[in-house]
């Protein structure tokens, strides 16, 4: 791995000892979508099938706003369930926005973080809101696999 | 406690007291299909979407073969995902056998349990297995919802 | 397996074998409350406190309805909400209908399981609900208990 | 729904319809053993192994004691705790009381099951818990599989 | 997949790759309370009402003690509870330590986070607890949502 | 909030702000094992005993592959799979790799990481899979107890 600037120490040691606090707060709702997969990669998954996400919307932050919260819970729930209507009962091999794209779970994971940090900025999820660092999105799609993207606000 | 006016009269209060002892055995797998329903009872579920329908098998008996089982759980397993395998990765608005039917997750695992019962009685899970007396077969498509199907084998 | 002493006497085993068959639909919610008890059995819990209960409302018939349905899942999900809402944020020590009542978890399964009947023959649940024979109702309390109450509608 | 061959006939569709209502309470614990099987059946199961049992007791009853209780909590638990610390952190291979017996989930839900109905009649549960009727034992052994006992007190 | 404009730049993108190993030890126990919240976010939860705290205390460190631990887990798991025995059947809303403070999740994790850490560094965790890094607490306050602190120790 | 006395300077807050986005898949398997513990801190455990352990495989990375995934989830769970089977159904105690070694949960979590890492580098997950950058290992023991280990891969 090439040196950073940013490395202060020579031992490895360093980074999680050092790492900032962190406050989180997930809510969890869930949407149910047709697709297939195109690739040799995914065998039985070419065919149209589909999946049921159970998704976690975790909002992180170092230090709580002035009422004590990462987040307004009402606003981050209805924030996530506007975002995951958008895709909820439907077929995503026909919609404009994934075209020529396999809607992965790790990619749905993705999407719905980028949805909701566009949400976050626009003021929806409240002004304190906008203090949010980082925030991850976890989509179960079964009892045996998840997959989740995480990254700055 | 105080009364409630819709309690049950004493004359049918016998009938669990009195029911057998019962051994269960459950074992679990999961499957993927799209599909859409016809009624306006289904509001955007008539849009094709999808779902995973977490399952959980469950077989029943009074008393143990002579082994200690209900039944022998590799088996149950093996059977159980063979019968989910007919329906996996599939669009079951387009499967022969489901023809004008909708496949609400109540029917679905009616339609596993039926199968599971043919599996039972051609002895595909073992010959111990012909001494299980009932079976539940139960569909979890959320976090928040499921349904199941109960019947003698 | 060795003869067990508490093991019911053959007259009583035919119950089970002759049960009809049951479809099921769970649906889940959850609501948050303040209360005490009152004695010595418990403890503790004496002293004003509260607790989360994870709700499972499970709806059972025999055959379904003509759209393939134990219930329509979302009339089913909104009339549980409401119920909740009556009882959700609240102090049970301070409800007018709860006065000198223990409001522990097996007593507030049958408020809501009462309460839920009452919607059902009301018809808040949809015309097809009435053919509904019976209902459970489950509250978790935590990760390691939960109570329940089940009855005929 | 169309016809399925597998249907009861209407004369046995009574008994779930009059079946009493009936609360339940449930405390979770669990205990991790060694054990090994004697049968082809059992495949690599035959090797000894182990296994973390996560245990479900679940007490019915009625009617509530005076109380509103289907039993003391703290003292199902408790009682519980200790039937299990009977099995706890043990070969079951070596326990005199298990000699020539395959300690099958299903076997070991039935001990607890009757160890823990012996506790109910001497008291050890309470004086209300005299009025229990009917208790299941589930033993949870993975995230796949459970096996339980359910009968009378 | 098609470039997203909310990637960071690459320059951002050394730290996790960096960051040392880290083994975890989970242990689980729960809390029951009443509070209320001021302010109008809090919304109908301004209200007197409760909760049940479901608390994962999650202990990290880079390396095994000698004995191949991250800590004793019979030690943690009573401390934890000691800790949680000091919220437990409470009204937060007369305590010294919290007035004038709205105790949320988040605030309750911290709180939780705080005592833990004075816990470790005073030995009650035992000596081999001395070389943990960081601790997470996680409070889930239902089956949709959560909040958590993670810090160093 | 009041002041918290534990609370790292500012000078540690950066590193969370800047740590690189990342995806991540989980697959779940589970295997059965005996084992007994050396030395005091063990307690009962030090008996011969046993486990199931849930395990997660949580594969990490900063950029999904041309498939749009981060790993191909069918070799991950046979990859899993795989390395489970030289465990599952063994005396630990028994197997010459771990001689003079407690086979903590911990310890566990590491063996099967690091075996993981190697068939990840031997091609055995796909070529895809030489793009992995973490991988955490999660095993879960009981309900209310797991541990884990995470690292480079």
């Amino acid at each position: 791995m090439s040196p950073h600037p940013l490395r202060p120490t020579l031992t490895t040691a360093w980074s999680r000892l050092e790492t900032s606090p962190l406050y989180s707060l997930n809510v969890r709702d869930h949407f149910m979508i047709a697709h297939s997969f195109r690739g040799e990669v995914f065998g039985p998954a070419q065919r149209l099938h589909g999946a049921t996400y159970v998704v976690d919307a975790t909002f992180r932050r170092e230090e709580l706003d002035t009422d004590g919260l990462v987040i307004d819970i009402g606003l981050a729930s209805t924030t996530l369930k506007s975002v995951l209507a958008e895709l909820d009962f439907r077929n995503l091999d026909e919609e404009a926005g994934f075209t020529g794209q396999n809607t992965t779970t790790e990619f749905l994971a993705r999407t719905i973080f980028d949805r909701l940090v566009v949400a976050i900025r626009n003021g929806r999820v409240g002004d304190g809101a906008r203090g949010l660092q980082r925030l991850s999105v976890t989509l179960h799609e079964s009892h045996v696999a998840w997959a989740s993207f995480e990254g700055s606000v």
